[in-house]
């Protein structure tokens, strides 16, 4: 499996946003749509063999972790507003404490933080955090399950990379140029991808 | 300079659709707005390096062209609703036959067919044509100036390619698996950033 993790600093976790206004009023909503897309979207089909987790830190409701995953997911098409839509419909969900709810085939949300995924996944696989003086990604030897750590358009906290350096993450980087999240996420899924066909 | 052409086969080009419905109405308008995303956007700056060509194809007034250029691109936001509204905008406007026309800082458009602008890129550059069966862009010798010819998420039509194919160009593929015309951009513009910074 491969894990995505991503954090959305200003993501308004109450789902009270607008479709129309994803980059704005919902906290760059539109970069964890492209990260979703990352995560599943290949040309004729959608990646069964990942999961991605994204951290809500936004707003009064905050956090709310949705999680979606590729085996089960329906209803995903690869535009921002569509997939937005299955976000905020997770978030507009009443999630009893302690559980995690459906919203729709694969898609599922909780009122996990970032520490609690971190700590939940910490169970299924090896973290690798994407940072920029990490070992370049075509040096790096891929763990079993890897989970991929990354912060959205902005580097996690100081207290999350605490909690994740806790873990002892590798680290890696994929290129000279900082990129955003859902760039760095294809680059990884190409070296896994060109791995896996050797 | 690093040129690309995408063709939008159903690219809804007289201009006559809705921000809500870019997937559908517009034509796979998500598409092509995620291409520019990829053609220019860095973590905290444009690729001014860039320049992209769209020719749409879609509906009774194709076929038009709406060219990008990084270096004097405004307005330019990551997001595909804002990008779509600078597509829109340049769509809408009146263009005198045989001409092109500013829309907003860096963004042209005019009445180019496919045919049109590989006639007058040939000029400018070396064509390199993304295909599963071409040579893997990591063993690739780029050319001076390369102009990136990708379809939307349909290919190029057969005659399309037999223009393109006129011209001699190199092929290249990204990797063992199928992938988004976006995501091939993401791949090329990283081996072409890993050869600039050796």
């Amino acid at each position: 499996m491969r894990y995505f993790v991503i954090t959305g600093h200003k993501a308004v976790a109450d789902g009270s946003f607008k479709l129309d206004d994803l980059a704005g009023g919902a906290g760059r909503m539109d970069i964890l749509a492209r990260c979703i897309n990352s995560a599943f979207v290949l040309s004729h089909e959608i990646r069964r063999d990942a999961e991605i987790y994204l951290v809500m830190e936004g707003g009064d409701d905050a956090p709310k972790t949705v999680r979606i995953n590729g085996n089960s997911v329906r209803y995903l098409n690869p535009d921002e507003r569509s997939t937005a839509s299955l976000i905020r419909n997770a978030l507009l969900k009443k999630i009893p404490e302690g559980h995690e709810v459906q919203s729709s085939p694969g898609v599922y949300v909780s009122k996990m933080s970032f520490a609690d995924v971190i700590e939940a996944l910490s169970r299924k696989g090896n973290f690798v955090y994407l940072k920029e003086d990490g070992t370049d990604v075509r040096d790096f030897q891929f763990p079993e399950d890897p989970i991929f750590v990354l912060g959205d358009n902005k580097d996690l906290t100081e207290e999350e990379e605490q909690c994740l350096l806790a873990k002892g993450p590798a680290k890696i980087s994929v290129g000279p140029i900082s990129l955003h999240a859902d760039h760095c996420m294809i680059l990884v899924q190409n070296e896994m991808d060109r791995r896996e066909a050797e």
